[in-house]
């Protein structure tokens, strides 16, 4: 079989364990896994003295993804991805998965070849295992469902509440990279650093680890809907406010280019345009040389954007230290007595943001 | 706001935090969960010694359910049940559990109301606590997916694998009457026993837990595919055969009335109708003492319909002692070569019965 994935036998053709085994026959064993895929739950192990941490996300064809943009194999990988970019959010380590699919009956077989390969790619990069799941048919497009099991010691996990008053606002990597991509994409551009970034955007595992092993954050999550919002989720578990610096805010060359050839010099899609699974954190100005420390080690780029107000609110300064007005708002999957996704598909095509457990 | 679901405000007039607020906000807390609902990840313990176990299942409207006969009430029980039954099926305890739902935008409010009062009504009588999840939009029909754990000492764990020639073969409960339930649905009927059973599966968990503690059963498993289907996956994990006495299978005096008023006594839908999620294992004949006075303690009927065989395969007897001819096959999301669900979606409102961990 060729690996392109228009033609091909279709999973109807497959029958459904001959659907399993595909998925499953790559799949590593792990000693933490009693009991793998083949029985009615699966069974595994905990580090002794962790705690077990467990994240789930939903992508919907047409409302996550739209297979016009979107290869299989960059799909597999952005399905795990959002999960390892929650785990890594608490300070994680990430463990077993769990994947659940509704296919369509007339789904190339390739295209499930080809997303699992991604998939079990990128668990490889983060020792994760899949362990179980579920699949069935759907009626519609395809559903993907990834549930992520991590740990850490319980003093180490890193939550959204703990922000106080003074602690630096820090930043890896850059921002509205994803966000400008998906932009390209829609207008029919098809490679370049920010579509990559857009299709397959790199978990910050690693450094959420460290970060949380050498105790330096006192509030952490990762930007999916957008800089301002997911502040605004530490701000309102925290119960304190923020000050940030828009000339502060860490930009690719791809992406101020960008700017710098729009008419007026447009940052939403950076602070605002979401899908960046940058991790974002405060720590107290003390801790500032060991972060710094600490991502050189790493090789990531790490920025101080702002401060922690006692004041509660969120104000965005201009370079010259005045109030910028700005939409908080990331993206709202039920938006507030508003239709409804009135795009067509394609213009919607953005990784599920909204998880229960974004509750503030 | 009345307790019906066709009217009132939907899922677009609420806003998702409204929608995150609505289902948590009757989630119990437990001294198990140091972060629930509100972060990137939960954070939970599993008790020193367990072995954590983890199962997920998916229901897709049109494929798994219909809403024309299900309420949300008995869907969002349902939902929870198919995974605390495969839970109890490992002799697991249940612990936490994640649930995630993509949403169609003009679901009523109240859908969701009743549907988590039904799930977490049900998650109360068993200990498990919804954790997590994640919400979003659906451009088809509702999709819900459930990622539950649970917890046993390792050695007390029960696979699928471990029957051995001279074991007796043991179900709990009454078959067919899922299956017969739907039946009747299908042609029109309101409520009764059977129809009840179906839209409201009791999951055997105090059984499955009791099970594995006492150290009874070589082999388990849940039947959601029907009888002969789940028995053929005890024999394929444990390289064993069968011989299953037909007059021994367990009928509930409604379903003995149908088979009664039928032609030709036809007892398919006791043998691989499915959705019974009633446990079926096996056990060495010293041990039938001790599983029929731990099942008389439960107030749980229990019976003996068989035995395992060295050879394999599986031969169903009648009361003469004479070989039955039957289709061992339960449901398959993805029959080989066949068109994929040529009903119409009322036609098929079966539960997802087809879990990764299914795999022999």
């Amino acid at each position: 079989m060729t690996l392109t994935c228009k033609h091909g036998p279709h999973i109807r053709d497959l029958g459904e364990f001959g659907l399993i085994n595909l998925i499953s026959r790559n799949v590593r064993s792990s000693p933490k896994v009693s009991v793998g895929i083949g029985d009615d739950a699966a069974a595994f192990t905990f580090q002794e003295g962790c705690v077990a941490l467990a994240t789930s996300d939903m992508l919907v064809e047409g409302v996550h993804f739209d297979l016009t943009f979107c290869d299989p194999f960059r799909l597999g990988r952005k399905s795990l991805a959002v999960n390892l970019s929650d785990i890594a959010a608490m300070g994680g380590a990430p463990g077993c998965f769990l994947l659940s699919l509704a296919i369509p009956e007339t789904l190339p077989v390739n295209f499930i070849e080809l997303f699992t390969a991604g998939m079990l790619g990128l668990a490889d990069e983060h020792g994760a295992v899949l362990v179980g799941g579920d699949t069935c048919a759907s009626r519609g497009g395809l559903v993907i469902s990834v549930t992520l099991y991590g740990e850490q010691k319980g003093e180490r996990i890193v939550q959204r509440r703990g922000a106080r008053p003074g602690d630096g606002i820090f930043v890896t990597g850059t921002l509205g990279d994803s966000a400008l991509g998906l932009e390209l994409l829609m207008n029919g551009h098809g490679e370049g650093s920010c579509i990559t970034r857009h299709l397959d955007p790199t978990p910050r595992v690693c450094e959420g680890m460290a970060l949380a092993e050498a105790g330096l954050p006192t509030a952490m999550i990762d930007i999916s809907d957008g800089l301002l919002a997911d502040l605004g989720h530490i701000l309102e578990c925290s119960r304190v406010g923020a000050r940030l610096h828009l000339e502060m805010i860490p930009l690719s060359r791809e992406f101020s280019a960008h700017v710098a050839s729009l008419p007026e010099r447009d940052y939403s899609l950076a602070i605002s345009g979401g899908e960046d699974y940058e991790l974002l954190f405060t720590a107290p100005p003390h801790k500032r040389d060991a972060i710094r420390s600490l991502f050189a080690k790493l090789g990531t780029p790490v920025t101080e954007i702002g401060e922690i107000t006692e004041n509660s609110g969120m104000s965005l300064l201009s370079p010259e230290g005045k109030p910028i007005a700005s939409d908080r708002k990331g993206f709202d999957h039920f938006p507030l007595r508003q239709q409804l996704h009135t795009g067509t598909p394609s213009q919607r095509p953005r990784a599920c943001h909204e998880n229960l457990s974004k509750k503030g």
